[in-house]
């Protein structure tokens, strides 16, 4: 595929993320790979009879409709597959020299057809990984005290909403909900006026762990399958006024969007990078969390950008602006950490389960992951080239989220696009 | 079925709850109805073409191994099935008199079968809605002002974790986690030493909304498919901990059991009663949680138990003893409302979630539905019939969740049983 080896394709052979398509609404949905701007039709490849031997059984996985069946497998069938999607691709391949037209069929236009959300993800899990995140939140509720004692303990986390999890591309609409008008006013209920995104990772679980047999952190990323990138909307006025005492519901199980394509944690091999580096007072992880291997290398380089195009930009044609650029790096947990902390307790994960990373904000004011932080409760708003002025989002704003990874001398690997714009308010009953 | 008729049995003709069931670890699962010490398959009545005309759909619906697509149709379908149900075994129809013999073959003992969990859980949402336990509660953290401010305008509740979720029956194993030793100590991590039931009710989602589509209160209950009896175990010394400032996590995702009969909403008909009585200066719900018909009858009067065997009270086969009844009528807030709020920002609820009511506390000491209450923290411990004192639950300790429905001139309904023993803390690794 000529446009993989473009320098500036999201998804060269390096990449190879795998995703859900269809051709259309009337159409099976079926198992793809990326690559430059095409997708090689992994559910047609195994009916054709092109993944045997070691990745037969990783083949047939990829006759359903939903990548959790290969999800299921394990990091061994994971690797063979990808050998051999890596194989059927390479130009200079005995496959292509044989099997070129026929390989070329199997090859669809990115362009023609729509990205599903790419497993059934039977729970989602929503962390709270970055500590310059959860600091500059803290500081604004308690400006002498930002951070909870228990941070840098426990990877905190909370129980997301599965059923609300939409593709990149879905339209949200604005929630409605109860707000505060004051201690000594009664709370409304209306739509939601301090609508905001969080840009954020997410790792899918792959093979999983049995209710009541926690995962070692040295076993955590054998259970990770791959990466995508994770918007939870959030909507801040519902939020403060109902997430005492059991955390935030409705403000956040409106709608989350995925990027389509899952990048596997084998591609991300050359980003790996030592965990983040705590400060010299903090303390060190339990034994549990803690593992050589993972802070010599248990952290993931990913450049991650927010941009925003409001509707009177689109309508002038202004390109999207770029709010904020931060990097996975910079989260205090790791993955690995997240993955044995979440089955401590013997919680069972299940492959296609869904771990966000929470909102990943650096140490700079311009790498803040949500408009909460950017703007600063509404104090500093965002000045958009319109003269627009931002505190939250507004109806008609789309919000795009990208992800990349670069090394000298690799290849860069995109994450391609989690997207989502704002329609209004539900008309009221 | 003669033992439908004994004036003891939970499940006379005027229950037939459903269930999932299978006889063998080996077979392939199938939908049931409860009837006196039996279970009529209805999977295989459904195969031998009993169910036709109105019930036809619901028929086919029941050939699965999960109560999901039965769920997914609306009360019309649930009525017709029952009607046939019902119909199929009176002692005096058509049907037994033509096919005695062969209806006789499609009951099962119930004895002899295994129940399973029975649907497809997409996800669970566990609401805190009596307002006696969240005032307990609160009076143990903040004596002079137990109950937060949004208490009584919003129905409080938080996603749970679906994964975890067992059938009656199921071992539960002590979780260990992160607990505090206190503001001068680092956090340790080992077996929770608070370990804590929860008795709860569970409403199973039926039909459900379109995201962004929320559903009005008048219709909510039709989106209520039926009851079970939930165990919400409850690690409290982790729960303390890792809870502020985004809810439970671990302290409750490592098991949650739920009773196997899925008691329908029509067959609780007869046991409808107001809605909770709020006290004279309590506010009136937000209009989207008001409904003249819900606040006539959107209460259930269910007469609840919750009962414990100890490790050597079942060496000295003393029965289990009555720890505390509840009623389910004295919650804060209905399951219309609860419906109608968890919709409200436009979150999809979908056939075979599950929403527990939270725990099921009354006004008096001996209505508090877990440990934490009734032992008061500890500092008021439960008495055995052994002399063995219980602040939080030992390892061998079974619980024992019983809810019954009973008014003159009607039938008693039985929820059976939602039963779980403590098993040891996995060894450390």
């Amino acid at each position: 595929v000529e446009s993989a080896q473009f320098p500036d394709t999201e998804f060269p052979i390096q990449n190879l993320p795998l995703g859900v398509f269809r051709r259309s609404p009337e159409e099976l949905p079926s198992i793809g790979a990326a690559i430059g701007d095409s997708i090689l039709d992994l559910s047609a490849c195994a009916r054709g009879g092109l993944f045997e031997s070691d990745c037969r059984a990783a083949g047939e996985a990829c006759l359903g409709q939903s990548l959790d069946p290969l999800m299921a497998l394990d990091v061994s069938h994971w690797s063979a597959l990808r050998r051999r999607v890596s194989e059927l691709l390479r130009s200079d391949g005995n496959d292509v020299r044989r099997n070129g037209g026929r390989l070329r069929a199997l090859l669809v236009r990115m362009d023609v057809v729509e990205m599903l959300v790419p497993a059934s993800i039977g729970d989602y899990t929503d962390f709270y990984a970055s500590v310059f995140h959860a600091t500059n939140v803290g500081r604004m509720m308690r400006p002498d005290n930002p951070l909870l004692p228990n941070y840098k303990y426990v990877p905190i986390a909370y129980h997301g909403r599965a059923s609300s999890i939409v593709s990149s591309g879905t339209r949200i609409r604005r929630p409605s909900g109860q707000t505060s008008g004051g201690p000594a006013v009664p709370p409304s209920f209306g739509p939601c006026r301090n609508l905001d995104y969080e840009l954020e990772v997410g790792f899918f679980v792959g093979t999983g762990n049995a209710l009541g047999a926690p995962i070692p952190i040295q076993a955590a990323e054998d259970n990770v399958f791959g990466l995508c990138l994770v918007n939870d909307w959030s909507a801040r006025d519902i939020q403060r006024w109902e997430y005492q005492p059991l955390g935030p519901f409705l403000s956040k199980s409106f709608a989350t969007t995925i990027s389509p394509w899952v990048i596997t944690l084998e591609a991300l091999e050359p980003f790996r990078v030592p965990a983040f580096s705590r400060s010299p007072g903090d303390p060190s992880p339990l034994p549990y969390l803690s593992d050589p291997a993972n802070t010599e290398h248990g952290g993931i380089d990913i450049d991650l950008e927010v941009l925003l195009c409001s509707g009177s930009m689109r309508e002038r044609r202004i390109a999207p602006v770029t709010l904020s650029r931060s990097n996975l790096r910079d989260m205090y947990w790791t993955a690995a950490q997240m993955v044995s902390h979440h089955s401590s307790n013997g919680c069972n994960l299940r492959p296609g389960d869904l771990l966000a990373s929470g909102t990943v904000s650096g140490a700079s004011e311009d790498s803040r992951g949500c408009l909460l932080e950017l703007a600063w409760r509404g104090e500093k708003p965002v000045l958009l080239p319109t003269g627009e002025e931002r505190r939250f989002l507004e109806d008609g704003d789309e919000v795009v989220m990208r992800g990349r990874c670069t090394r000298p001398g690799f290849a860069a690997l995109g994450f391609g696009q989690c997207r989502g714009m704002i329609d209004g308010a539900a008309e009221p009953r």
